[in-house]
């Protein structure tokens, strides 16, 4: 039923396909059990209770998260680190954040130096997205009450040292933030063990769940601003956002039948294993750059051959406009990657294609090597006509 | 394939079952669209980016709005209304509102008073929840930047006179939010002809389309500050939120599986026309009222019978408690029903019901004569075992 024509490498934006249990999941729910969750005690709601209590159960464990319930359902990644960051950073504050995060962390922290008075400073990595943590400890000031970090660059690939980050936050007394949007299902990450206070993740990634999903772990011992304030089912008498949690970060209706979808996509993942699921894509990045250093021509960005990276391959072609590359590899080749400057600027720039953008292929849970090796095959036929 | 033993009389917190090229429009863009709209050009993108046009165009034409870019699709109709209030309200504004308004105005509200200084009258509709326009008028001060209307009650289905409250706001120069939660879909709206200014609306209730879907539409001559800043596809480049919309106001990935759901819930419901569903939920209540009204020691909240109202039908039984009589007809006969205090407190206050709660029953698009019938005798026989 899958469109099989495509070769899809752009899972970083979001991967596709998906297990087909998750389209399943989505289905039954919208046929059986999507009343209203929390509004109600009719069966339906209960079932529709239960469907949310699943999925953050599931999550809960992968993230070694010791409380279900501080983990908040949200729309997307986006959402997640608004909520983080509007809701814990005060006036005035001081916010260390990296040079590779997104545009879902650097423009609310741009709105909140605007209009709260507050202060981010933004460590440089190196030019393949490799954070220091001597660096981020530079920057930390008595005011500093944040560190936000990026734990795969969405451009670069490159992965911070989460566990020296939260070894650092703790011992400086500082609180982290995790963008887990290229990571989440994809690489290891113990809340506890790394020290992270707040983790916001993404459904429709690496979990292999729908769009519209995603979620923001909350540690409990933060009590940070809700995003949204509203209708939780709970203390519905009270003026004010409840306490109880999930409820205080979860108003509104939740997308029961796209959280479900989430539940199927991660337990797809318990299945297969974050450390297998990473180990595959780590080859096959490997294979793609061993395939396409041997051009002529192509800067490779990102961390190196045999180093650690997620699934994202950037590159330039020299002399070739990467939007046209994107352009012929969809129309011609059917191989979809993204091409352009991905919502992080200052990673660019660290990399030196702010001027140009790059393309971005990226590989996911259900990529073969004869997709690598199309996409390999494709780029050296347009080099050449090019040439 | 849908559950069809239970007696499904809850539309008011979610509308169920859908119609089936509903989730037949999930699945297919699952399957094959969903990729990331507006994050690539490659075909699977631009289809994404093609749901995402399909169904704010037809949200446009369903609501008289001009251009479609003034719609921004929210995850509910709460991250509506609070992306409406905590965007447009500034510091030491006042606002007028009703005390028929759901905790996704008042708790918002009374945030931004307890934070920012915010004033706030409510003004007190009758014990039937109807409005009194000259109140309202009573209400505005120098200083009113905003009355906030609930359309129709979510306890007592009474319809507030959207176009004369339109008027008068045109009138004063204040600007007019409307919460359409129980009414899109299911009463003729027109933002041109009603003078709103923004109007939120959920995608799961009278619009028949998913859960975690829901939209606010933004007049252009408002510049309101985006609830969500981050990654939008577009001038990647810029630390600040774009202008341009609807990406202003649509951060990070939208759900596009559930918004390909609501186009086709959209479509339905303008095929049938909201007048002849409206028209059909109004018969329902009807007769759900005069079978309900022979009961001794019934007390039918709202407007009377032969009064304009929306599908909801609350009432309470003169010495049985409202959470008993909703698990009842719950675990035996079925019917699932809302019992409790449905958000909205003051609104109870205002029907003398804040220490009892009420029981809710709401029809929806696919309501049948039997099933109001079945409710009217399982009400009966428990009123009877009560005696």
């Amino acid at each position: 039923m899958h469109n099989k024509e495509v070769i899809y490498l752009d899972h970083a934006a979001t991967s596709w396909p998906k297990p087909p249990e998750v389209a399943e999941a989505v289905m039954q729910t919208m046929l059986n059990d999507a009343a209203n969750p929390g509004r109600g005690s009719h069966q339906m709601a209960v079932r529709a209770s239960r469907v949310l209590f699943d999925a953050r159960f599931k999550l809960a464990k992968l993230f070694h998260i010791a409380n279900a319930n501080d983990i908040a359902f949200t729309m997307n990644t986006t959402m997640g680190l608004n909520m983080a960051i509007k809701g814990f950073v005060k006036k005035g504050d001081h916010v260390v954040a990296t040079n590779i995060e997104h545009n879902s962390v650097r423009r609310p922290l741009e709105f909140l130096k605007q209009t709260q008075g507050v202060k981010v400073s933004y460590v440089k990595t190196d030019p393949h997205g490799m954070v220091n943590v001597s660096q981020i400890e530079e920057e930390l000031r008595p005011d500093t009450s944040l560190i936000i970090v990026n734990h795969s660059s969405n451009l670069l690939g490159s992965i911070v040292p989460l566990a020296e980050i939260g070894e650092l936050a703790r011992r400086k007394g500082v609180k982290l933030l995790v963008d887990a949007a290229q990571t989440a299902g994809l690489l290891e990450i113990d809340v506890g063990q790394m020290n992270i206070d707040m983790l916001a993740f993404p459904g429709h990634k690496g979990l292999l769940g729908p769009q519209g999903t995603g979620g923001l772990y909350i540690s409990p011992e933060l009590d940070i601003t809700p995003l949204l304030h509203g209708g939780t089912g709970s203390q519905s008498e009270s003026a004010e956002q409840p306490n109880v949690r999930p409820d205080r970060y979860e108003a509104g209706t939740q997308n029961t039948p796209g959280i479900a979808g989430l539940a199927a996509g991660v337990r797809f993942v318990m299945q297969e294993t974050v450390a297998n699921i990473h180990a595959r894509e780590w080859s096959l990045t490997q294979r793609m750059m061993e395939g396409l250093r041997e051009l002529d021509g192509i800067k490779l960005l990102g961390p190196g051959l045999g180093q650690p990276r997620t699934g994202i391959v950037s590159f330039v072609l020299e002399g070739v406009d990467p939007s046209e590359t994107a352009f012929i590899l969809d129309q011609h080749y059917h191989i979809a990657v993204r091409s352009g400057f991905h919502c992080t600027p200052l990673a660019h720039e660290t990399a030196g294609t702010l001027e140009t953008g790059a393309i971005r292929a990226s590989v996911g849970c259900f990529t073969t090597e004869q997709e690598v090796d199309s996409l390999i095959a494709a780029v050296k036929e347009i080099k050449q006509h090019y040439r």
